[in-house]
């Protein structure tokens, strides 16, 4: 297996020059903010982290992140005014373009080089507990990484970044809540090999585990299915935003890979397939698949996924309500910004009738409740039933209703979502959207009937 | 409310005239019997037993029963044999024709005058302690209803009887799992008047009311709605054979009655009903309702009617276990001893595919085994889970496929109803039922449609 993740390694590794190269560029736009901070009196120091400070970036992602540090007596507005007006003279002083953005807090972004180099502003603090916000924890897990992880460790961490991109369970954001890449450095801190990594994980790893470098013993206060104490505050579970499915999902692939230690886990798949096969499948199920669109803002990921995500939990919710089972659903959001939400439903269509369970004929008050409100109340045992009318016998009729504007507000949508949908949607047969959509969304359902195809690759 | 009751007691009472006649020809009886036992040297006791002795008999329902009690020291063989010629001898005597008959044990039943009339040998016991079959406990009944129950309570029973029948909560046979007459006479003593009854029932009844005439503190060990001990056994619950569903009806016509105190609650209701309105009904509620229909052999109620109710449940539960749920369904048998079950499902037509939860991930020794059951098996959160085919898509082909000989032993149905089943069945939609179905059975279907119209009456 050796001399296949070196192969792999080769592939996904920046070599000695191309590193020395990204090093060079960035001491040199450090440079020009240290002169001219120097020039206007500015107490500010400059550091590289992240990925490339880490040696940890893979070739293809090896964005620049300096932080500028200011001392703790500069209070937040001098902070940021200092901060970003050090960033856009750099760039500009580079030949770039610059752009203000806004993560917790704002920071400066240009293209210099066609290198993405992010300029953040923070505080020069000692350890977690001078934490004034969340950047500044950036140099401590900068620190904590450069100082603890070996050169060979690193390339077990490119090894394991890889590997997670693969079978899709890589990235913090809230569209794949997998593992983030500090994530994957302190799990090879702790196993020091990916392949370690790969055998714990398809062994030992189980619901509620914990990773804790420091031995702090805070893991009691988290409850997510992966509990990693922050080796820099004992406070914070770094993996904190992976999701349940993401994790097992590792776990499963861990467990695949092991069987089948394939190269192909460290390559995206490629889906070939044609639209008649996809809408085969769907007949071949036989259950009622619809699919709802509606454009979304062009809003940061972070902030419109989840608003899509709780129109589904809330569209899933009311349909449970009303007896619409469901086998499945997912959700996203194609490169013209428009959201697609696809449940398939066990049935279509219900009978016009549903049984209501009443109270206890023995509670006489609401007994009489019961019967005033269903007249052709019944015995059932030593309850009250009802034969009633249902609310809904077609899915369609169902979201076509919940969703017009004296509705909506009977169920949960993010506030951008609500006014889209208000707006214009469309809610179609599965059959009818996949004869109409566009070659990126073939993969999204592909994957959706096929929810093994990342983490299990054949040779 | 009083000139109603004396009205309708009127027209279920038997006269004076009537009941003397009765005591007479009774007694006439009687003494053939005596008189032969003592020609043949047999020691015989007779004894009118049953609600003409008690004076609690609806009019058309004044069945002459009468014990022939034979002292302990008689082995059972001797008992049998002696009560069954007693009893033949005297209904050949006084012109009838006798028949044997078994029921816990065997007796004789003759037909004389159009008078049908039961001869049944039983020991002649002083108490409880003594008895040696079931049987014998009726003449104790009997002893101790006359000496508690006055002529004015006597009435009392009537009136409750003849309500409890026409909102056919009356019978203890397996068909209506009703109240007895014994159960009802009980009652009367407790309460003393049917208004009183009714009244008891509407407020005060609840699940495991107890009604302990003795004080005998004995209901500990019964678990039915209504627990009635037997003043003359302790050990004995007369409501044993009560169903929940019997009991809460019957507390609902009591209220039902309380707030409407017609006298159509002391008369059977007519149903005025065309096919065509019938079949409406069902198309309007747009469910999928089958009847399975076959012979049975002519056997007593309390044997066949059991049968026919453990297939139905297990078709129920064996469809649930598939997924097709039932609203409700209902079985009866035809005066040509054909069954029928008729079963309403929600949905006749399933999707082909099925979601199946598996094993926890980090059960990995279950996941393997899962997993090479269900190769397609994918991550579900903490789970696995997977698409399978269903067994079974439509309802008929379930019933038709569970019911081959190859696979009806999977469900437990009667002995006999199986042979008939195996022999032949039809398996039809309720439109096509009620399209070929005769008069009598019009009420059944009627009542499954409107199950209040017998606790429910309108002036």
């Amino acid at each position: 297996m050796i001399f296949i993740y070196d192969e792999i390694l080769k592939s996904i590794k920046l070599s000695d020059n191309q590193r020395n190269n990204l090093l060079e560029f960035s001491n040199n736009l450090m440079k020009i903010i240290l002169d001219y901070a120097k020039s206007r009196d500015i107490d500010v120091e400059c550091k590289l982290v992240g990925s490339l400070a880490k040696k940890t970036s893979l070739i293809n992602k090896a964005d620049i992140d300096i932080f500028m540090s200011f001392p703790l007596s500069y209070d937040e507005e001098l902070l940021k005014e200092y901060g970003l007006m050090l960033g856009e003279y750099c760039i500009e002083k580079a030949g770039g373009i610059a752009e203000k953005r806004y993560a917790s807090h704002p920071y400066m972004t240009g293209i210099i080089n066609d290198e993405e180099i992010d300029f953040v502003p923070c505080y020069r603090i000692k350890d977690s507990s001078q934490l004034k916000s969340a950047v500044d924890r950036t140099i401590l897990h900068t620190d904590y990484v450069t100082s603890h992880l070996t050169d060979k460790e690193a390339d077990e961490v490119l090894l394991l970044k890889k590997f997670m991109s693969s079978v899709n369970t890589y990235g913090a954001n809230y569209k794949v809540s997998g593992f983030s890449g500090y994530l994957c450095e302190l799990l090879i801190l702790e196993y020091h090999s990916f392949k370690n990594v790969i055998e714990a994980a398809s062994t030992k790893w189980h619901d509620k585990f914990i990773i804790d470098l420091e031995d702090y013993g805070t893991s009691h206060k988290f409850n997510t299915s992966l509990i990693a104490i922050d080796p820099v505050d004992k406070n914070r579970n770094v993996a904190a935003a992976l999701s349940t499915q993401k994790f097992f999902e590792f776990i499963t692939a861990a467990r695949n890979f092991i069987e089948n230690p394939s190269k192909e886990y460290f390559n995206n798949p490629q889906v070939n397939i044609e639209k008649d096969e996809l809408k085969e499948e769907f007949i071949k199920r036989n259950t009622t698949t619809v699919v709802l669109s509606f454009d979304v803002p062009s809003l940061p990921t972070d902030v419109i996924y989840p608003q899509v995500n709780k129109t589904m939990t809330s569209i899933i919710n009311y349909s449970n309500h009303y007896h619409f089972n469901i086998i499945d659903g997912k959700y996203y959001i194609d490169s013209e910004n428009t959201a697609h939400i696809l449940l398939e439903y066990e049935i279509g269509q219900l009978p016009n009738i549903e049984v209501h369970k009443g109270p206890l004929i023995q509670d006489s008050k609401n007994s009489m409740k019961f019967k005033q409100k269903y007249p052709h109340a019944y015995v059932d045992n030593k309850r009250w039933a009802s034969i009633n009318q249902r609310m809904y016998t077609n899915v369609y009729d169902m979201i076509r209703n919940i969703l017009k504007e004296e509705n909506i507000n009977q169920i949960k949508l993010g506030k951008d979502v609500k006014e889209e949908i208000l707006n214009k949607f469309s809610l179609v047969d599965i059959c009818d959207y996949v004869d109409c959509m566009q070659n990126e969304e073939y993969e999204e359902i592909y994957e959706y009937l096929n929810p093994n195809y990342r983490i299990y690759r054949k040779d």
